[in-house]
């Protein structure tokens, strides 16, 4: 059988949209022989569509919408995720289901047997699980369908989870020639190695290859790497699509194919991630043109140059806004970007505002020291330039602001976190550096001079990141442990050698900037556990 | 069977505070010949402390917790809301749970059964359900044990979930004398008369007196209104605790109850709520002092009173910033509010950092006509003072904002909508004007000229909210029927006459804001639908 994975970029709630990319999928698949066409879990409706799936129009809106499907399924059969009302009993009412079409007809519905209720998913707030699984006669072909999570359950790669049920051997009684898995499986730096080892074992249990369709896109923080793929029966990767972009994998189960070997960069991934992950939002929100705040450091420069590989370089707008306290070299090296990227450019000094400012507040001010307070006023008066040139040409504001600067809350609330999207909010101040390097692994784009100075907020003479903060290997060491793997201030102690005191005081300053970070703009995820999504403390606990 | 149900007001992750909130209930219901004494739901970790329930030491230590608490039942017995692990097979490894105590020893635990994942609650993220129920003797009772939802699955209340699992008839079975239920219940406006309906029913089916034990308390953006009762086993209201105060309810099973009437005065709760709210939030993170700018409006008055009320007149600051805009008797009115209230207050001219900022801004503008950019200047220099004053000096801010402005996006992001906390951004503008009408019952607190002028930002020449927007009469109708009842434009539009155009351009400014909201400040839920918290759509969608 000759199967065609179309890898989609739906968008949410896009239905006429995502109609039109299942139609050309579908003629696509047609007109090179497909029989079999396979769309990503939830093409219908864009994944993930949150609270519309509270809403009555929303579900018979999509109902209606896959009955337009139908008839051009003549001649093929197709396999689309959708969602759907169910009449049995449940907890809820609808469920996450592939609808199973052939020849023009509808043959029924497989549902989600296992719905991920942890991180970034919350399944089991609309939907009710599957109560069992069969086979699809598709062709000459007995074919299990199964939507994502249902075949992570058997592997142990789930986060703490186990679960009750498990497909993957319910199918493995009834023999399957196939099976396929529609995914909206969202990318990070270790995931992709994760899901090829969950499909190796599935299809082994299986006896039987395993095709999985994968979502590619940008949808709000989440970013969808594709890379749809097929394993053989052995477990052994045979095909894959491309990663980050939209691609249609067509797979012919008749033909014995040598095993692949995927080779996987993850600097490489979190670059193209994080682009499309910026283009989408700005594409499917309606907006074309960025501006940011240049300060000659390396985020900021990241930033900027992720925004022209996104965007084009016509469509970015760099603000240089020096005070007293910025050095000649950070302007020199801003500038200096500028002209690497040819992005236009403004410089607008925040001098004169914010002497204004301190003049406005001294009579407030009478007998204090100057603190955090002025340093806050520059950062807040930086932001509202460009929000200013936001509100009036359209641009959409990138923050630039690091995961390890947002865990210590070293950025100003209203002021460097002004933004529309977060471009770096989940990665390391350690990977920030990396990417950047890679970046310049043929030529100087972004300046070396601001890639190896230390790094320095400005907002006080000489002022620099480490009289406030440890190392940032010390501060991305205790992220990762904590944010990422949950261990205890005890446990990172130990294994890093840290005193306890140091570990506990970084916990401490990253629940303390709760307050912070839930007022921070959305930012893209590429970790395993990123703040902007998945990850809920409450603000106000006396825990840590 | 004498009972002692403590309304007690835990905090998060405080386990020795509220360990020792628990020994205070213990010998206060000991002192008073209690022989069990019944904590709210989660009691011992405060409720709800989300991802802290993924920290494995949070767990070890919450148990830990526990074990310090036996020795202190000799005597009587103690039903005690906290988490444990559990040994059976399992999606999710801990349950939500009542430890019963007695005489010193741990009888056991009761696992909450009916799981809420809708709305506010995650808990299908955390938990597993409990399978059985059974019945417990205590003295010479046998006692049946439900967790909050146990007993609202029964109910035709519950949010469009029907459980297949039904703890109340399961318990009905066994014949209890009595069953008692632990809440962490938070308050919304129809809350109290839904919790008291569905208690009724349930005493009814168990044919035994039902015993509700509540937590009372704000914490984040949930306010838990106590009320904790007792009805009988004809459901009849015979008992019921303080609204908004911890409190201690003594209740003699043995005895015949003459029934209760419970009034129920609406707009009393929401001042007792926010309040509650506003007192908790401060105290519970360690703040004392809150200031917040005072225009002259409806929506800055009630803030500062309510803060007033919560804090204490010495502990709010309010702070005048008039512009070119501001009329006259908006100062006049703000003033006089400032008289009524007795609190500190400061005047800052906007107008000079204004007019700066207007020059900054004059070499990239040119030929830009104003706009709203200019207006949102405004309302960020009035953010960065407040900003600078909560910097220096410790102040919480306060922001002013109501739903029905934050559903329209009529507030600017990082300008009025800047705070800690936002106090009113849950009432409707009707309901600001209920609120502050029902204040003035007595006399004049809120200027009546605060109140019955024309709402207005005073951000341009004569400006009116109702240059905007239509009737706030008409937005709330929608925000009630589109954010808490889910009905479709089309259905709003038929029930109240409204062009369907009208209705359509609301519902999209309220999606086209999402982005706005994101980034707000935690606000207090009075509602049975907030926009802080229970409501999660995508910013990016092409849906509405």
């Amino acid at each position: 059988m000759r199967v065609l994975l179309a890898q989609i970029n739906p968008t949410i709630g896009d239905l006429q949209g995502n109609i039109d990319l299942i139609c050309k999928g579908i003629a696509d698949g047609k007109e090179q022989g497909a029989e079999l066409i396979v769309f990503p879990e939830m093409a219908l409706v864009g994944y993930p569509p949150e609270d519309f799936l509270l809403l009555p129009q929303f579900i018979l809106d999509a109902e209606s919408a896959l009955e337009k499907i139908i008839p051009l399924t003549l001649g093929v059969s197709v396999i689309i995720g959708t969602i759907r009302r169910h009449s049995a009993k449940g907890e809820k009412s609808i469920c996450n289901s592939a609808a199973i079409l052939s020849n023009g007809l509808l043959l029924g519905f497989q549902d989600k047997m296992l719905l991920p209720t942890y991180d970034v998913f919350d399944e089991r707030r609309f939907f009710e699980p599957a109560h069992e699984t069969r086979l699809w006669k598709l062709g000459a072909n007995q074919v299990g369908v199964t939507i994502c999570e249902d075949i992570w359950g058997y592997s142990d790669l789930s986060h703490h989870v186990s679960y009750s049920r498990n497909p993957v051997e319910d199918l493995a009684k009834l023999n399957p020639e196939f099976v396929v898995n529609l995914s909206a499986s969202p990318f990070s730096i270790s995931h992709f190695n994760s899901r090829l080892s969950v499909c190796a074992k599935a299809a082994q249990a299986l006896k039987c290859p395993l095709l999985l369709c994968n979502q590619v896109g940008g949808n709000d923080s989440l970013i969808f790497d594709g890379r749809s793929l097929c394993v053989d029966k052995n477990g052994k990767l045979v095909a894959c699509a491309k990663a980050f972009e939209t691609d249609n994998l067509f797979v012919d189960l008749s033909v014995n194919h040598k095993p692949l070997l995927q080779k996987n960069d993850p600097i490489r991934d979190i670059y193209q991630a994080l682009v499309l992950g910026i283009r989408d939002y700005f594409r499917k929100s309606g907006f074309t043109k960025a501006c940011l705040g240049l300060s000659g450091g390396v985020d900021s420069a990241l930033v900027a140059y992720l925004a022209v590989e996104a965007l084009g370089k016509e469509n970015v707008m760099g603000v240089l806004m020096p005070s007293r306290y910025s050095s000649a070299d950070s302007l020199k090296d801003a500038q200096q970007l500028v002209n690497a990227l040819q992005i236009d450019s403004q410089t607008i000094s925040i001098e004169g505002p914010f002497q204004g400012f301190l003049d406005l507040m001294s009579p407030s001010f009478i007998d204090c020291l100057p603190d955090t307070t002025e340093e806050n006023m520059q950062a807040r008066l930086r932001g509202m330039i460009l929000m200013s040139l936001s509100n009036k040409f359209g641009y959409i504001v990138l923050s630039t602001g690091n995961k390890s600067e947002l865990a210590m809350g070293y950025a100003t609330l209203y002021g460097d976190m002004c933004g529309g999207l977060a471009v770096i909010s989940d990665l390391t101040k350690q990977q920030v550096y990396q990417l950047s390097n890679w970046i310049n692994r043929d030529k100087e784009i972004i300046p070396w001079n601001t890639i190896k100075k230390a790094p320095s907020a400005e907002l006080r003479p000489n002022q620099k990141d480490s009289d406030s903060l440890p190392d940032y290997s010390i501060v991305d060491n205790v992220l990762q442990l904590y944010i990422v793997e949950h261990q205890s201030p005890q446990h990172i102690a130990e294994r890093f050698g840290y005193p306890l005191e140091l570990v506990n005081e970084l916990v401490k300053k990253i629940h303390r900037n709760e307050y912070k970070r839930r007022q921070g703009p959305l930012g893209l995820r590429v970790s395993d556990k990123a703040f902007s999504v998945g990850r809920r403390f409450p603000i106000v606990q006396k825990y840590i």
